[in-house]
């Protein structure tokens, strides 16, 4: 493993009369030998004695790459080098997760999943960044709230494994650009403001200790596109290589927010939509977390809608996954038609409630109303729109996507049929259709552990086109078409007439 | 000036749609197109905004090198870059210098000087030593006491000027081994034991936050050689320029220690002794340093010792530029003998005291005993034997050099006459005999303002050959010779019989 962190093991002769060169002089010289030209930090400054004596000069050095040379910024006596750890983190707006790695083998010791300190400011972000605009006490609160949570991650690491974050040398955090504003204790209101133009996107290596968080050496934070395109998408694009390979990718990152990236070693358009709170559940009344009581998948057997509920138990609500499933059910069963819209006579759950709005009972007083139908349709359509926009204008259609990745946590609770079936997903290869999990949380750590994959980012900046896709005129007319189940073009879903046959005459 | 550090007004246009990149990357490439490849450190990340919006984006950034690259360290609205101030400080054991200098022009703003702190644990640098070997509780009181010194100089430095340490950017620190190891907090036993390998002697740039100094930059460690030829020696190099000249110089440290270096831009051999101390007056009964109540000159009328105190009143002691004086006149005058023996009949001040030993009264109450006198015949002989020593080591007269500088407070105070008289300083033409001054501090401001100085502390490190005097058996044998008034070799002293002649029949 080359990363980020060096642990080198020194044999020095100690000092006689004839060679007395100072012990800093002596292991730098050394380490020069061993191919690091470096720096020793006040620490490691102030380590030097006793340790190179009581160890007869037989120490091991953790060097760590600051962005520009390598800096010595701890020293230990006898040969430690075996235990060389490094942590990446995924800085979530919801979650934050983070892994302690041996940076030797590269092997994953342990994994830690905090919520978000910051969830006491606010549970959707823009209630956080308004809570702490031009307020720096207010800013000051959330950046500790940041920092505590990763903390916490560093204490259940330590937890497992018994190597305490003080062993560890660097730290990569990837998160979107509103979580590395926070995390260094910048106001990003500007990300969602006119110009959208953000104070920072290359923060680069921080020394830890600045940053309140107590390894030895560096965090590194992943760079940031632009303000919706964060260090969490540039992660996702190391972790899937999409940026180095011929073939062209689709690569779409579903969490608080929509990211998008369609590209290969040629190009990368990108776009970022506010697609993800109502596809996570956000915008509809019983709608829920993918947490303990959400219904997250759903089946309908003749007349019954049957509900898999997280940890068992009453439903509290749904998720995502959930109702992505729920309206799949009821599109293949004929209980809605292709515009959502609920057919009484179809189905015994479906009534009329308040207001003399249509909906269907999915579990115990629990409803999905027309409304929510609706709304999660526009926004289910806004997410393919992206893609479909995007691959327009690239002239690219969906048979020439080699992959098309779903990051984050999303992707890996939905079924890939049923978004399939509403038109969530493109209708392809089931193989090609890749849950690609936490890809902000792999990148990061395949930066920790391999220092040339640093030469990638700038490339990948560099080659990143945004589409703002607001200011495009065709987008809604597209959007519109895409509302319908699974889509008005019924030749870009062509297993979808398939499966409807089976559970009634698709042609009437 | 091109110094250590730079202030940089830049005139950006404020971000747009078209143009969002962020304040950061502005900045960043602003500075580029003005030649400065430079990185933010976290503090002026966290001062972007507002900064850069209220004042439209028209600030000034201070950017400080690090021995590797420029690093923005500060960041202020509007143009400031006139207000571009750097510290230059001689960490002396007994006393601290410090210069505020304006970097725009090379000016002087002020000066200051206060008793190292450090005093408490010890007058001489030993006591000091010794009270925390080992103890690294101990040490980190030395280490706050240096560091509070420093902070009293910037202190007075504020009360002067009205700027305060925070608004400047980089700060260069002279001081030997000892006080540099204090300074980071390094236990300095190691100077004074076999092998004489010290801990580290090339700390370089270290940020001021870390040591406790409020600078916005670093502070910059002048280098030493060795455990006796610290930086203060090497910012002597610096000062005198003598390690460039075509000419053979010699330069003279006198301070807590003797060190000596002689050489052009060819060679520079050096030394170091226990020469200071006693020479300031420290081993004699009466002796004191130069400050108020010490009398610093003295001449002899007729049968009275007339004395000039410093600050007037009542003399306390001696310091020693009064010895030197006192010892050459009392040998002008047949008071004393060439080995330096009290002839009693000769003055009336001459007298029996206590032990039976001679004694010359030379104020109210104030004696010089026989055997102060030996200590400092002694002395001085050890001090010039280094001279001359070393100019037989490398086949060199005393008429080869042209310059021979006298640096330390020692030199401004000391009569030449009277130190040509004892044979401390060589017999040459007077204006070869330079009182260089704090060369240190000297030394410390050139390097603060003027950043390709560096490239030259490499070449003077690598060209200094230690001698070790201990070690050389005809240096005792060199040094009897020197303890005679001037020398057994008179014509080492030409112009001394010439003195005699005025006052007394030499050739008797």
């Amino acid at each position: 493993m080359k990363g980020l962190s060096r642990k080198i093991y020194l044999e020095m002769q100690p000092p006689t009369e004839e060679d007395n060169r100072s012990d800093a002089e002596r292991i730098l010289n050394k380490l020069d030998e061993k191919g690091y030209t470096a720096k020793l930090n006040l620490s490691v400054l102030r380590k030097l004695y006793p340790i190179c004596e009581r160890a007869d000069y037989q120490v091991t050095v953790s060097v760590a790459w600051n962005g520009t040379e390598w800096i010595a910024v701890d020293l230990e006596p006898g040969n430690t080098a075996a235990n060389h750890y490094g942590l990446a983190v995924d800085l979530g707006s919801t979650t934050v997760s983070a892994q302690l790695i041996c940076c030797e083998t590269g092997k994953l010791q342990a994994q830690a999943t905090v919520s978000n300190h910051q969830i006491k400011y606010g549970t959707d972000i823009l209630t956080r960044i308004f809570y702490c605009k031009d307020q720096p006490e207010h800013l000051e609160e959330i950046r500790i709230a940041t920092v505590s949570t990763i903390r916490e991650c560093l204490q259940q690491l330590e937890a497992q494994t018994g190597i305490p974050a003080a062993s560890c040398i660097q730290m990569v955090v990837a998160g979107n650009t509103t979580m590395i504003h926070f995390l260094i204790g910048m106001d990003p209101f500007c990300i969602f403001s006119s110009p959208y133009a953000v104070h920072q996107n290359r923060p680069g290596f921080l020394p830890g200790q600045e940053l309140g968080i107590p390894i030895s050496g560096y965090v590194f934070l992943v760079p940031s596109k632009s303000n919706y395109l964060g260090g969490d998408i540039i992660s996702g694009m190391i972790a899937t290589e999409l940026y180095r390979k011929d073939e062209i990718s689709v690569f779409f990152d579903i969490g608080t927010n929509g990211e998008l990236v369609i590209g290969n070693k040629e190009f990368l358009l990108c776009g970022a939509g506010a697609a993800g709170p109502a596809l996570e559940g956000g915008v509809v009344r019983t709608g829920m977390r993918a947490e303990a009581g959400a219904v997250d998948s759903v089946k309908i057997d003749g007349t019954r809608i049957l509900c898999h509920v997280i940890g068992g138990g009453t439903a509290k609500g749904i998720c995502g996954s959930g109702i992505i499933d729920l309206l799949a059910e009821l599109f293949l069963h004929g209980w809605i038609d292709f515009r959502g819209r609920l057919q009484i006579e179809k189905g015994e759950p479906i009534s009329i409630g308040d207001n003399n709005e249509l909906r269907v009972q999915y579990s115990e007083n629990l409803f999905f109303y027309q409304s929510d139908i609706d709304e999660f349709l526009r926004t289910k359509a806004a997410a393919y729109t992206m893609v479909s926009y995007m691959l327009k204008e690239t002239g690219i259609s969906m048979e020439d996507v080699s992959n098309f990745y779903v990051a984050g946590a999303f992707g890996t609770h939905v079924n890939k049929e049923s978004a399939i079936t509403i038109g969530l997903y493109p209708d392809i290869d089931r193989e090609r259709l890749i849950n690609a999990g936490n890809t902000s949380l792999e990148g990061a750590s395949q930066l920790l552990l391999n220092l040339e994959i640093q030469k990638q980012i700038d490339p990948i900046l560099d080659h990143m086109v945004y589409i703002q896709f607001g200011a495009v005129t065709d987008f809604l007319q597209m959007m519109v078409a895409a509302q319908a189940i699974p889509h008005t073009d019924l030749s870009l879903f062509p297993s979808v007439p398939d499966k409807l046959s089976v559970f009634r005459n698709f042609n009437k």
